[in-house]
């Protein structure tokens, strides 16, 4: 029976007190892009095949769910299993990111937009991912994106965004690491990497934290890489912060490291890291990217970087992007469950046998002084019933009969 | 162009102003559930194929959304071809309603739940229906439901946090139409129904506003059930009221109408009206059943009743339950787009050329006094800028430039 009832693999139920938790996280987040001129959207969690595959997902289009066509007869399967096709049966998926969806968006409602629209995302995706501890088949991703401005106005006012949704949730000790992707092509051309090993040697490069100086050298070695002295390069990298640009090694592109100590100028508040070893997946990425590390945790808790090309895609002519995305279930897991208001959160304790009118009048009552008001049934266990209400975030309570006046309540505090 | 961008069949996009609307009742609804002692849980999107289709979702089962398995070879497909068996394609399905999910996820959650467990949902569900105007394939309910309890408790409980709800959106002038299964039954047991025939002839029953006396007879009449005085019951539904026990018709369920009037009393805040027509579709009610109206409109706002055996279908024991579901879709049609803290959101015109660090630093010290603060780039036509963020919710704005003192600015109003 216990199999019979749970979510689908790799998706979760969520219990009243994580539901508050996370609401209350996503409240913060909501509220702190608003304040900074973002305005929400929402598109819906399907959206037709052909867009799903339009190559602009990467690795993640593989992962998708396709949703049955409706009305399909027996000789549409046979087809499809002839044509060993099938997606054929499939005329619309679930959403894998916020980032195609938004692209379409775009493209549909661009004359109802400001010339720079700043846009919220809060909801989720679904990957068919194999399951593992922290990795989920249904996740909620908070995107905010700059579309229209080139300039780097668009990327201060991300991490700006960001950075203060962090410090709202009480996220403390988090730093942004930046990168340009024109600085990884310069680098990898002054190496005299061919384009064609491009994207290999960056997948390379991006493990050097996990691999480390021989693993990354040994591993370009094998891809025909021996440029001289590049161990001493990533040696390098190591103790580079921020170099003095009258100083800058050979590989590091002019151009855009001075757009990256403009921003750094710009963002005072912000710890912002250089880091030419970042590279972020996406191949859609065309200048900035960036991701949120923490000091404690082995993995990034959100990212993003400028899209100029992607847009365009749908549109039929280019518009510059950028966007920031929090990694929403990592932060949640960092957050504490405590809730502050938990003392304006009332239990009343009522026999089995009361009247339930003058309960839900004593009830009502209460809830329009301001508070929020359970009603529990007397149980044999009280010590258990308490400390359940107590977990849901109750935070104090009182016995009640059938003519309690509520002016004379005295509520006793749940414990911890 | 156009047609390639939009959203899928029957599925809406929500621009900012649309957006910030439903999250503004949703938030009021969210609260106001909560202020009366429910726990707002989440269950994925997803549930098994199998779930879905147990027979419990009436004929919304029909109209679900299917998912298709990962990995499926050619061979799946000729089986499924010769089965004529499309859904063996699929193992998960998109849910069509919150109450199938609900009784899955109380089955899987029993034991870390109170013994009476008041859940809020508030989430999309989706339905292949045949799209048309106010009927959409994606959509939000708003579900509160009571788990454990067979008293009237549930029912005072649940139509109380509704009236709230809708008290709180600022909604007047609704009613609640309530009637009772039980009612339904011994009416139709008193004009000579046979069992085999009840569904058939609530269904008509339930016509009775839109096609008239005359015509539920006729309907009846071709059923075969031609009781004496059938016309003369209905018309006398119409001024019916609340009749006094004592002088109660011979179809009026003597025990389920003293529950009701038992109702009535207890909730002295709510129009209550009693309606011997209502029957409410779902097979799986049992008890009592109820109808938001409204006088301005032809439909229900939203609906519910108690359902007793349900949860037993996933539990294996009985557990009686009783649920109140809001249409959020028409609920949200009926609410001003109004928002009060607009004076609170300001816009920042700046020119082209403005220095990008000076304007973000600008907009974060007015954040950090509390305000909505979006920069916009001048264009030639600022009137339309302006009209723009008026609509986004924005009421105030200024010119700035690189070296604007916070503390000098002046805003002015947005209009109207």
């Amino acid at each position: 029976m216990a199999t019979a009832v749970t979510p689908p693999r790799g998706m979760r139920d969520f219990l009243p007190a994580d539901k508050a938790t996370r609401e209350r996280a996503l409240g913060i987040i909501r509220g702190s892009f608003a304040a900074h001129g973002f305005d929400e959207i929402e598109t819906p969690v399907m959206e037709d095949t052909a867009r799903l595959h339009s190559g602009l997902g990467g690795d993640n289009e593989k992962l998708g769910f396709a949703v049955l066509k409706r009305g399909l007869a027996p000789a549409d399967l046979t087809a499809a299993a002839e044509a060993d096709d099938l997606l054929s049966l499939a005329d619309l998926g679930l959403r894998f990111d916020l980032t195609v969806p938004l692209a379409r968006f775009y493209a549909s409602h661009r004359a109802e937009l400001p010339a720079v629209f700043r846009s919220i995302q809060i909801a989720p995706v679904w990957r068919a991912e194999r399951p593992q501890k922290g990795r989920y088949r249904q996740f909620v991703q908070c995107d905010i994106d700059i579309i229209g401005e080139a300039g780097p106005l668009a990327e201060i006012e991300l991490i700006t965004a960001t950075a203060a949704a962090l410090d709202n949730l009480g996220l403390t000790g988090c730093t942004v690491r930046i990168n340009d992707r024109r600085i990884l092509s310069t680098m990898l051309a002054t190496w005299g990497v061919e384009a064609s090993l491009t994207e290999r040697a960056l997948i390379t490069l991006d493990k050097l934290d996990k691999i480390g100086v021989d693993g990354v050298v040994a591993e370009l070695g094998d891809l025909g890489i021996t440029t001289e002295g590049l161990a001493d390069t990533l040696t390098g990298f190591a103790g580079l912060a921020w170099p003095d640009p009258a100083d800058a090694p050979a590989w590091l592109d002019p151009a855009a490291y001075t757009d990256l100590l403009a921003l750094r100028a710009a963002l005072p508040g912000v710890p912002l890291e250089f880091d030419p070893t970042l590279v972020r997946g996406m191949g859609y990425y065309t200048g900035t990217i960036f991701e949120i590390a923490h000091p404690d945790l082995g993995y990034s808790l959100g990212g993003g970087g400028r899209y100029d090309g992607m847009i365009g895609r749908f549109l039929g002519t280019d518009v510059p992007a950028c966007g920031f995305s929090i990694g929403f279930e990592r932060i949640v897991d960092l957050l504490a469950g405590a809730d502050d208001d938990a003392s304006s959160a009332v239990v009343l304790v009522h026999e089995k046998d009361a009247n339930p009118a003058a309960l839900v009048a004593l009830k009502t009552a209460l809830v329009g002084q301001g508070l929020r008001v359970r009603l529990d049934k007397r149980t044999k266990n009280l010590k258990a019933l308490l400390e359940r209400a107590g977990a849901a975030g109750y935070g104090r309570f009182a016995f009640v009969t059938d003519d309690t006046d509520p002016a004379d309540l005295v509520f006793k505090p749940l414990g911890d």
